[in-house]
């Protein structure tokens, strides 16, 4: 039985963080199909993009124990996708599209840089570095499969508004904190901002600036 | 004068993990000169090999300090090996086949996860985790060295059971545990279990499920 | 206002430190800008080159706060570096060639080497870890920059002598404190003996052997 409630109590952000979950869990699982690696390489990228940037933040905060660890029955259910997935996938050859992903996607950029935000934040750190560990929270999982993949990481290269997008909403949060507003509601408030902001960029094809050729 | 002592006395595989290590650091020697790395490249990609999955396991178990820092006379051995390597394999052009590696590799699988597990348990982590920290003990030192060469790593890719096997063995180690039995011999059961299922998966070439082409 | 004090305190080394994390954050722009990357590639990994060594360290020797996370003006010092250069370079199609990049990355690497080294000798730790540590330092953020641009690290290929000269420097600073010579001094000895070397072996065109073609 899955007992989420530590964390509902937490950062109050449970559904969003459960969809963030799947989403990210799923862009890993999709990378690992593409690539086509095998049934341990699924579990683990899929693993790695889901709960890599929350570890990577704990490890930089020192915060213990990390959310899978004391959250196990999540490891039991990636190991279920995963398995799913791959007898799904190899009699059904149904490949949901990354295009299909973005907007779960979305939800968990949004909740995971105002988790990761607001959690910094608890631990006293300076303003910027509370917002890198949002932002660190919400993209070093994608960056992580990319790197185990053998790919340039496309949240560094792709020119697509995502890690401005997630910094910005870590000073959303930031900004309410400041103004003694509940973290639970910074925290909600910072994860639709995130929200809004990112399904905009994709609805209106917004870019950052590239280099001339 | 190397101490093992205090590593002996931990987890009782004393023999087991010593070739475990050696035949970890051969696999990122002939990696590092399979892919025509200098003498630092050598002696960091089979340092990573040996002990990367290790201090990963540390590191998100918080245990300190490390094996290799407790036992630094490790570091010279790994020094020595890739000067001598190094020297032989440029007069003699003489490269063990990985295939010959197998063998002693599949000693340094069991040895580490059964160990890896073994730790984490002692650590009070739920026994799904404990797994999960036997076979990342096992297998991602040589995640680390592929990364580093800027390969897909072969452990989530090749499809020949390994980390599969690697999770099965933790499992055994977490089932004697619950029996009472004590943590010296389920290290060495569990070790014992590993390599058998290991050469059986060598020996008969067993295969992971693949994807359709 | 950047407040620099402690660690000028910690290891009196400021204006070699400074250069050094100016140079470092710099080849990380360079290469992010080779790889066309985009501005979020930019600062992640000028960020990475200039401090995953210095990261990398603190996490293996468990010490915090993390230096960027102390001296946290110093990410947006980098976040400015970045604007600049990419507003800059699209403009004038200024790069400063990694040539002349040498000659200050040598800085770094002796400072970050030395440093390096002191910090961990502090913690207690074996000579020769306390070595490894200060080699790490110094050379860990370009190999994570390499890693994360999909290279295999240059500090592992080129058969440039660089890591092997800041394993030299390490010991130059152990040697110091056996003599019970000041930190400071052994640091600042440590880090002219490291520098000078580099220069020589850029000058004079050193190399490590090379394997046979």
């Amino acid at each position: 039985m899955l007992d989420f409630t530590g964390w509902l109590v937490i950062n109050g952000t449970l559904l969003f963080e459960v969809i963030g979950i799947f989403a990210f869990a799923l862009s890993g699982l999709l990378e690992a199909a593409r690539k086509r690696l095998d049934l341990v390489g699924m579990i683990t990228v899929s693993g790695l993009t889901a709960f890599g940037g929350g570890t990577l933040r704990d490890i930089l905060l020192d915060r213990r124990p990390f959310f899978w660890i004391e959250n196990s029955a999540w490891v039991w259910v990636l190991i279920g996708i995963c398995l799913v997935a791959l007898v799904f996938m190899r009699t059904r050859h149904l490949e949901p599209t990354q295009q299909a992903m973005q907007w779960p996607d979305a939800v968990g950029l949004g909740a995971f840089t105002a988790g990761g935000t607001q959690l910094a934040l608890d631990g006293q750190v300076p303003a910027i570095i509370a917002v890198i560990m949002g932002v660190l929270t919400a993209i070093f999982g994608g960056v992580l499969r990319d790197i185990v993949v053998n790919e340039i990481p496309k949240a560094f290269s792709d020119h697509i508004p995502y890690s401005v997008i997630a910094f910005t909403g870590g000073w959303v949060v930031v900004g309410l904190n400041y103004l003694a507003i509940e973290p639970f509601i910074a925290v909600a408030i910072g994860a639709l901002f995130t929200i809004t902001l990112r399904v905009l960029a994709l609805l209106l094809g917004w870019r950052l600036p590239a280099w001339k050729a």
